[in-house]
Formats: structure tokens, sequence, C-alpha cells
């Protein structure tokens, strides 16, 4: 056991401990001290080097616990084997820069998923949180329940009765950070194997999620009010995921006949579920919104989902769902295991918003500004008569154009393009081959657009498409 | 077709249209206007009640929308068939309450998974979620990235690099709202059939979670120096779950050559992955953290797991996975599709708190703060050694006892209950079957109470063991 020549220097801000560390660990790191070599014991090298033991003992503990020393008891230190340590170096390398993907610019996006840029209520949600986060019981932060703020939840159902006609207790409310977090849930409860049927065309995100989950998708048509129940009979599937309110992407609203004809389909066999996504009843603008598919249930086979990514913000991650009596008991067993994916002071921040008006007066303000563009587009659109006609525009944030003159999708979205326009077709919303050749609508979102880029949009599109 | 005799009110706040559109409602809920007749036309209604033909359309269009009426093209409105409907009634009936379940109270609560009162730096974070808010681009409010926002990501790998060893780009990063829910998302990404082999006594929230999802899981016993490299191979998984900077709830770090040994497993065979949950990481009260698994890996075998939930607040609900490169083709096919989990103001808020110096500094002083608490309870344990012997005293934020005298689990976690102290026995963390009374361990959170609390607790668990 030779002496170890450890110089150390009481000026670099590296503590003492630290230097012995480094010392020894490059020494073994550069085989000059040997695997299986015993060092000396930490008195003699704290007398050796003129510190105190205890200096010594935190560099041994350090070394043993990431594995250069071996400390045997009553025997001592002992160099460990680190053949395979030399990929430590590899610690230095930062990793290679990677650049984040750039989005595409366009004249005017009639993007169909975003909201206004005042479509967030910044200043009371900045007042809220502030007030949240002032008085502040610890307990906030703490783990809160996997379901949600009970408060949360209370606050929700009351809203759900009365806004949506929903009757549930906040036993059966699950928050959760987005729809596709609560499919994925959901997917846990019902079995992965479970066949969901889809109207097709649909929502194609939640239909990617349930793909992605691994579960088979069965794609049913629609006639003019929605699911076909014969069709939906017909798919052999128990579960089914519909949009009562306003289909996505069509934007019809499902009539009371069907919505019963599809409850009495799901009560006619133990098991079968309907899935209702109900994500943008807040925006009607004829009339007193549809009362949802679940209010109507007196079998418990609704599933209910809504967001507040319409109504607050894509970006805010706020969801929930209402889940039957009859899957409580599965929800117990095998949903309540994961935690809650929603910060409870954004739960209490969401609570006293909804509680103290703050919610309805934005729903009252976002509805106007919308139905504003709404009707600003509708009548920049009567303009085109020539070119399309326009359907699915009495409730949310879209509208379909069917172009006239035999246009097909294709052409009608790249002569767009090349006027630096940019809209989807409809053929992108449907499950299986569906080719931009033989469709003929197109979707104009208009959330995102004030009356000026409007204007400028179709105005761009009728100059595109008279070419 | 009768007239219908609607008495309009001007004074009643209700609209003009409502008040149309819920006395039809009526007349054809009660029968009163049956099934199939034909309504008066718009024009001739607005005309009977002098009110514009607008109101009536909006009426009417209500009342289609709902069902209770069909207008048929070119020969008007008939009355719907609406026996289905007074199920609508149940509406009025509000949710029978339901009360929140209460939780138990303790003298003294060694918990395990809490945090200190004074954990969360609520000031720093109010004041940058002030900020983050207040300067907010409408693209704070727009859908995000679903692997989180890119500057997140280039702050927690540049704070991995330096903090941990841990080498990757901001590219192969995935936030998440809680390490359950990135476990969801892996699940999805390995495949549900996937067999994990876990640690045991193991982390039973990520047991449970795997369960749920699904996964078979393949206990795998611990030696002195963590998950034994035989038994894994044994037991034919491909994924193996390991917390090697401190094995929960041993409390062991595994130290390098068992790292190199389970690096070298997962390097023997393809599509074999080592799941390092560096949960609790941050406190460690001897010498510097030890370098994450990932670190030594330069096979791309490792998936990385980080969470705040320990280092800020376990209702933060930000936590974040590192997956190697080989993963990140799958995360696009079949991961990408699932939204983001994280609020984008919450994820800025947390960038600034890692970029401008809070989150160093929080870290240190919650390092101090427990590293007191944690010297006080060992004190406080050393006149109990005729009780028992302390092990997992490194890092983390609780210790095992080991009872003496033949005490087993039960007795001691029972006696402690009956003294108004809540300990958890080891025996809670087995995969299989292990009874309390064949284990003689009992573990010790500190992490939540101060000194006062601790004296207090060991006291009482002293007196009660003694009887």
């Amino acid at each position: 056991m030779k002496e170890l020549l450890i110089s150390l220097d009481n000026r670099r801000k590296e503590p003492l401990y630290e230097q012995i560390y480094s010392f020894i660990k490059r020494e073994i790191q550069s085989g000059k001290i040997p695997a299986g070599e015993k060092l000396p014991s930490s008195r003699n090298l704290a007398r050796q080097l003129a510190v105190s033991r205890s200096t010594v003992d935190l560099a041994y503990d350090q070394l043993s616990s990431e594995g250069y020393l071996e400390s045997i008891p009553c025997k001592g230190y002992y160099a460990g084997d680190i053949s395979a340590l030399y990929q430590l170096d590899s610690f230095s390398q930062a990793a290679e820069p990677v650049r984040e993907a750039s989005k595409p610019q366009y004249l005017c996006d009639f993007d169909v998923n975003g909201i206004a840029d005042e479509g967030f209520p910044v200043n009371a949600w900045r007042k809220l949180s502030k007030e949240v986060l002032a008085g502040a019981e610890p307990s906030l932060f703490c783990l809160g329940d996997p379901q949600g703020e009970w408060s949360l939840r209370e606050t929700v159902a009351s809203y759900l009765h009365h806004a949506r006609g929903v009757s549930c207790g906040p036993d059966q409310i699950v928050v959760g950070a987005g729809n596709d977090y609560l499919l994925m849930l959901l997917s846990v409860l019902l079995g992965r194997e479970q066949p969901i049927a889809m109207e097709n065309p649909t929502y194609k995100s939640a239909y990617r999620c349930f793909r992605s989950l691994g579960h088979p998708v069965r794609a049913v048509p629609l006639d003019d009010a929605g699911m076909s129940p014969e069709k939906l009979e017909e798919c052999g599937a128990r579960i089914a995921y519909v949009m009562p309110s306003h289909q996505f992407p069509m934007g019809m609203v499902m009539p009371i006949r069907r919505r019963m004809q599809l409850l009495s389909w799901a009560a006619d066999q133990d098991g079968r579920y309907l899935i209702e996504d109900d994500y943008d009843s807040e925006f009607r603008y004829k009339g007193k919104p549809v009362p949802a598919l679940q209010g109507y249930d007196t079998h418990d086979r609704v599933i209910y989902l809504g967001t507040f990514s319409k109504s607050l913000a894509p970006s805010i991650r706020i969801s929930y769902m209402v889940l039957p009596r009859k899957l409580m008991p599965f929800y117990q067993r095998t949903g309540r295991c994961f935690s809650a994916t929603v910060s409870r002071a954004d739960q209490k921040i969401l609570e006293l918003f909804m509680r103290e008006g703050y919610f309805e007066r934005h729903l009252n303000r976002m509805r106007a500004l919308y139905k504003g563009r709404h009707d600003f587009l509708m009548r920049q659109l009567r303009r085109m008569q020539d070119l399309c006609t326009v359907s699915g525009e009495n409730a949310g944030l879209h509208v379909l154009l069917s172009l006239k003159n035999g246009r097909n999708e294709r052409e009608a979205v790249e002569l767009a393009g090349e006027a630096g326009i940019h809209i989807l077709g409809l053929s992108e919303y449907f499950i299986g081959e569906m080719s931009p050749e033989d469709s003929h609508t197109v979707l104009l979102g208009y959330g995102t657009l004030d009356e000026e880029q409007i204007e400028k949009g179709c105005a761009g599109l009728a100059a595109a498409w008279r070419k």
C-alpha cells in the first residue's frame, strides 16, 4: 500500500473532501491504484494530510457509494474494479444540439382546433392564481385525490347539471389532464381488447388514441341524424364513441329520437356503453344548448367526456369524465392507482373561476365573440354561393363547405395553399381509405380569426377557386 | 291545426322566443299537441303573436334541434314523437349528496410520501406565475408539443446532464403529469404484454400501475447491492424497473459494479430495457449524488424517469422521462398522438424556476432542511438501540428500522397505532404473499415532520415498544 501523494489546497472553492475524492477517483480511473489494492485507513490518511478524519471518511463514503472503493468491515478500504467505468467520460460530451421543428406560416389559417387570442381569461386567471398561492395551506402541495379535488368535482357536477342536463354526483367525476389521458384511463377500465365504434368521419385524434391503445376501431357511417343504429348493431362493438351535441367534423346536432335509439342500443346488452364527447357544447349560436345524451340515460350507460380546451384554452389541460355508477367499482379496482394528472393549485383556481361566476361571464363573452365571427363568416360565404354551399353552421367553431362545379377537395385545398391559405379537407377525418379526389368538402375553422382575417381569407379562397 | 293560445309577457326576463319555446314544449310534452300534428307556419304564428318572424323561427329551430318539432322542407313544422322525452324530468333531480371520504388523524404520522410544509417554494412560484401570465403571448394558450415545451426540455436536459450525469438531448425527453402517466405512456410504447421485472420489495404504486395496465410483473429478489442479475436473467422479462440511486423501500444505493451488470444484461439482447426511477436522487446527505445509471449506458438501453414530486411538491404533477433514441420511432408512431398533460403555463413557470437559479437554491435549502431532520431523527433513534437497528439512512426521506427481540412488524405497527403513531411495515412493499408476522422491519418517513414532531413520535414509539 503506497502513500497517496495528494496535495490539498485550502484556497480552492472545491471542499477538501472533494479534492481527496477527485484525486483518488482519478488515480483509480487511471489505474495508478489497481483494483484490489488496499487504501490507507481514514485515520492514517487524515493524519498524513493533516485534515479531520471525518473529511476523509466523507471522501471514502462517496468513493464507496460510487463503487470506486469497496469497504470491507474490520479490514478497510480497497480499490474497486472499475474497468467499465471509463464510459463515465461520456458525461462530458454534451448532447448533440437538436433543433425544434418549426411550424409553417400562412397568410390565413382556417384552423379548426385553436381558440381566439382573447380566448383565455388571463387576467381573472392571474388574479385567482395569486389568491390561491397566497392563501395556500401546506395541504395544497400534498398529493391530491386521484379523481381530482372533491370541491372542484362538486362544482363541475353542478355546472353539468345546470348547463348540460347531466345528472351525476361528484363521486362519479374523474378530472384528468386532457381527453387523451382520460381515454387512456378509460381504456384501462373497459379493457383494451374492446372494439370501439366511431362515427365516420370522426375526431381523428381520439381515433389515433384508441388505435395506439390497441383498441380495434369499427367505423360506423353517419346518416343525417348521426351514427346509424343499425350499422352500430351490425359492427358488433359494445362501446360507441359519439359527439351528439356537435358531431366533429360534420357539425350536425343529434336529434332526440336518434339519441333515444342509441341509448336503447346501449341498454339492450350488458357491458354496452356510449362515450359521449361533449367537446364544444358551450358554443351554440341558436337558442339554448341541447341537453347532453347523458341526461336522457336511465340505464347508467353513458360515459360523459367534457373539456375546458375550447371553453378556456387547449393548453390548460383540464378535462373530466362522468363515469356511470356501474363502472365505479372498475375504477376503484384498476383506475384509482393512477395519481391525479392536474396540479392541485390549477384545480383550485378553476374551481374558484367557476364558483365565483367568472366562467359564466367568460362563456357569454366568448359565445358573443364567436357568434360575431360566425355570422361575419357566413356573410362572406354568401358571396361565394357560386363556389360552395355551407353546412354544420349551427354550433362549434368551424363550418363545412361543399364545393360546386365538381371541384374536388384536393384541388380546393391545393389552390387555397397556393394562395397562402390553409384549409383542411373532409377526407382527413375519415377512417379507412378516403381519397381527396372523391371528397368535395372542406372545413373552415374561424375560432382563431378576427373579421379582418376572415374577410381576407374568404376573398383569397374565392379568388383562388374562381381561377 | 288549432291555434296556439300563447300569452307572451314582455316584462318577464325570459326572452319572447323562449316563452314560445317553453309553451310549445309543454304542450307537446303534455300531449295537448299530439305527435304528427302540424304547427302554424312561423309567419302565421308571428303575425298572431305580434312578434317578429325571426323570434318564432328561433323558437322553432330550438324545438327542432331538441326533437320536439320535425321540420319537413316545403311543408312546415310537425310535432315530433317524444314518448321517450319524459325522462328529461330527471334533470331536475339533483344528484344525491355524497360525502367525501375523510382521512384519519394521527398524533404523529411517519408518512413516507409527503414533503415538508415549507417544501414548496410558494413565493418564487407565485412571482414567476404572475410574470408568465402577465407577459403571456396568445401562443401560450394554444395546444403545446405532446412531448412538452422545447425550452423546458432543454432546461431539464442540461439539469440532468450536470446534476445527474444523464446524457440526452431535449428531443429524447417527454414531459408528463406524474410518473403514473408516464408509465401508462411507456406501456403503450413497450407493449402491454411485456412482463416487467421489479425489485422485491418495491415501490408499490408503480407495481399497481403496471398490473392495472395488464403487464405481468416478475418479482426479482434483492441482495445487498440491489436486483440480482442472475434472478433477473432467470425471470425472462425484457424490461426491468429499478431504483439505483435510492431503492424504495430498502434505501440502498446500487454500487457501480451492479449497475454495470444490469447494463450488460440489457445490452445482451434486443428489446431489453432498464427503467431507471430516479425519484428522490436530489436528497442525499453524504457528498455528491451518485450519477444516474443512464449516464453509464452506452447501448441506449435505459429509460430514465424523473419527477418534481419530491423536489417541488407531489401536487405539482410534473415528471419527465428520457427515452433511448432507439425508442423514439415508437414514440413518434404510437405515443405522440397523446396530447401534453402539463399546462403550458406551468411548464413555462418551471422552466424559469430552473433557469433563473431558484431550483438550485431551493434544492440546497431542502437538502439542508431534510438533512437536519435526518440527523435529528438518527439521534433520537440512537436512544432506541435496544429496540431496533437503522438502515437505508444515507438518502431519501425515510429510514428502515429492524426490530429486535423477535418483535414482528404487525405488533410494532399495532403498538404504535395504539399510541396514535402511524408507521408502515415493510411487508406492505412486497410483491406476493408476505405476512407482517414474518417481517421485522418498519419504515419511518420524516420529510413531513419537524424536530418537535420527530422527538414526540420517537418517544411515543419507544414507550409503546418497551411496554
